[in-house]
């Protein structure tokens, strides 16, 4: 087992990575205050792990909720299911919320307890890669909008997070692979040696061998904890976290919540961002195929849905959070393993990049 | 005009009281970073100063969302209309929101501005006596829920508070008189000097005397301000605040949003909470003589509806926000002036009471 911290001053909380955690009570329990804790999964994770979980809270007063499974169910409406839940229940403000699955559960799990009788205390069990690499970390939370990604949310930090690597023995490969993107980005934004080793590994790591899946997952996680340590609100480099999500997000979007996973929109929105940057002169034509060729490894798409065209892109990517005052800023690349932010990029450029790689789609 | 300062470091705002303030355009523009400005109001205030307020920000790129008027539609639909809107005209994390209104309009523009895309800026211009004195100071924002009130929110505290008193001359008799409720409230917590000072000048309050009114903003807005400062999270004393506040929300929720205005349920809750004080031995007949009277000759009711039974109420009651594992807290008073926080009351002394209170209300 090995323990990360995330240095928020008072909110800081530490990220536990191993084996067989799910099952160790002495996770959880010092990080609950109150006397109720409401566990929140979904109805893939519930019949895997919610047992478990439970078991580990028999000293409390437990009650749980299952959501539908999806990224389309990221909602308002889904989200008041969590809402019934605690009233009908008469959980206080000193319960303790766990999100007990993916990045949906998570993301609502933390944006219910951020806005929950004004605020109450959550408590992060990430079961995909996806979830304990990325979404677990840092105190975003939100749920979707029929016009945007994560539109409506709060910055809420959790009071720990558990990535119990033993979870992902029962992910689906689909989801693994999804996972990926989000730990090749930390290389792409500042990394050229996890990279590497990346290029080295991918297989071990789609065979699920533990040691790979513990380093990588130990890697991103400090990658991320460092830049929200720095940055919690956003205000400057965590944008860089955005590495791809800007395409991505208007992938999501634009195909349907759901249909395509985060995970290969943002992989088809990082090849994107490299094929833009070598457009503009930044990064050779080689850093765009090694790139390809790397997700490709992970069994990711490099190219966008053929469903889609240029102007959904533009109409989409225009209310993105990264728009300031209309001013549209993507996270692009100067090198392999060195990502940069940049604004008032000539949108015809974006245009044109957008089309061809449509093309080469279809 | 006045000035008050809500001291809350980095989070500090001026809470300006006057006359003609909508018009001046000064009081706005220093708070607007963004060029994007979305001026929330109601059916009710919108023919009345929507026009002034917009022409104060005649620099801005502004927009309007004019929500239905009452408690029954601060919920999480109506909430959705004001994100609608925002996606709609693309405004993004540096935008500006207004709140142009009562207290609904306030609490809901506060949570969508806590919520739009993790956080953007909002200002308060209270409309009604009521948000003057109490809801748009504090950064308290949030919507209902069926099974409980402004069950869902968050802090949020606003760039500025901009009190016009012009605008209570066109607000009707009984929304003044609910606002009188959270007036009175002030001195029964902490100012024995301003109780009597409103037994002396209720009348004048009652026929608009605008030095009158402005005294008692002013008064009451120091009072809640000196208060939020010291305990912004109420995690302590600023839950003197809630002073008749949970009967008043069980009347609210029991009754039917809408139904009865919140000062009303305030007022009847006060009473209640008198009540018991005496029924506990804390208080004499006399200062609760003196509250019914005080309360009546403000033209707010001093007992709880009749269509209710204390058996809703104790139900009601279960799942307020003051509940802190299991235990009812509750305000209550040792003296007239002198509001107390008191845990443990016995459950069986509360029915009591409440049982009378309704037997007399029939």
């Amino acid at each position: 087992m090995q323990t990360l911290t995330v240095d928020l001053g008072e909110r800081s909380y530490p990220i536990h990575i191993g084996s067989n955690l799910l099952g160790d009570p002495q996770w959880l329990t010092s990080h609950i205050h109150g006397q109720q804790v409401m566990v929140v999964t979904n109805e893939t994770v519930a019949p895997l792990y919610l047992k478990k979980c439970l078991a580990a809270l028999s000293d409390y007063r437990t009650e749980a909720v299952i959501l539908p499974d999806g990224e389309q169910y990221k909602n308002l409406d889904v989200l008041n299911t969590i809402y019934d839940a605690l009233l009908t229940h008469h959980f206080d403000r000193r319960c303790t919320l766990i999100a007990l699955g993916g990045g949906v559960v998570g993301d609502m799990t933390g944006f219910a307890a951020a806005s929950y009788q004004r605020g109450v205390n959550f408590i992060q069990i990430p079961t995909t890669l996806l979830s304990q690499v990325d979404s677990s970390v840092g105190g975003k939370t939100g749920v979707n909008h029929p016009r945007g990604k994560n539109m409506i949310g709060a910055f809420h930090q959790p009071q720990c997070v558990l990535a119990d690597i033993d979870t992902l023995n029962t992910l689906d490969d689909r989801q693994l692979s999804a996972g990926l993107a989000e730990v090749i980005k930390y290389g792409l934004i500042n990394d050229i040696e996890f990279v590497d080793w990346l290029e080295t590994n991918m297989d071990k790591l789609l065979q699920r061998d533990s040691d790979a899946l513990a380093y990588a997952i130990k890697l991103s996680c400090q990658d991320k904890a460092d830049i929200v340590a720095a940055d919690e609100k956003e205000s400057g480099q965590r944008a860089l976290l955005n590495l791809g999500h800007t395409f991505g997000h208007a992938i999501e979007t634009g195909m349907g919540y759901g249909e395509w996973l985060h995970g290969e929109a943002i992989a088809a929105g990082m090849v994107l961002a490299a094929e833009l940057s070598h457009q503009l002169g930044w990064v050779d034509s080689a850093v765009v195929a090694r790139i390809r060729t790397l997700m490709a490894s992970a069994n990711l798409p490099i190219t966008p849905p053929k469903e889609m065209n240029a102007q959904q892109f533009v109409d989409l990517m225009a209310v993105d959070k990264k728009v300031i005052d209309g001013k549209l800023r993507l996270v692009l690349m100067d090198a392999l393993g060195n990502s940069i932010i940049a604004e008032g990029v000539d949108p015809k450029v974006i245009e044109g990049v957008l089309k061809r790689s449509l093309e080469s789609a279809s």
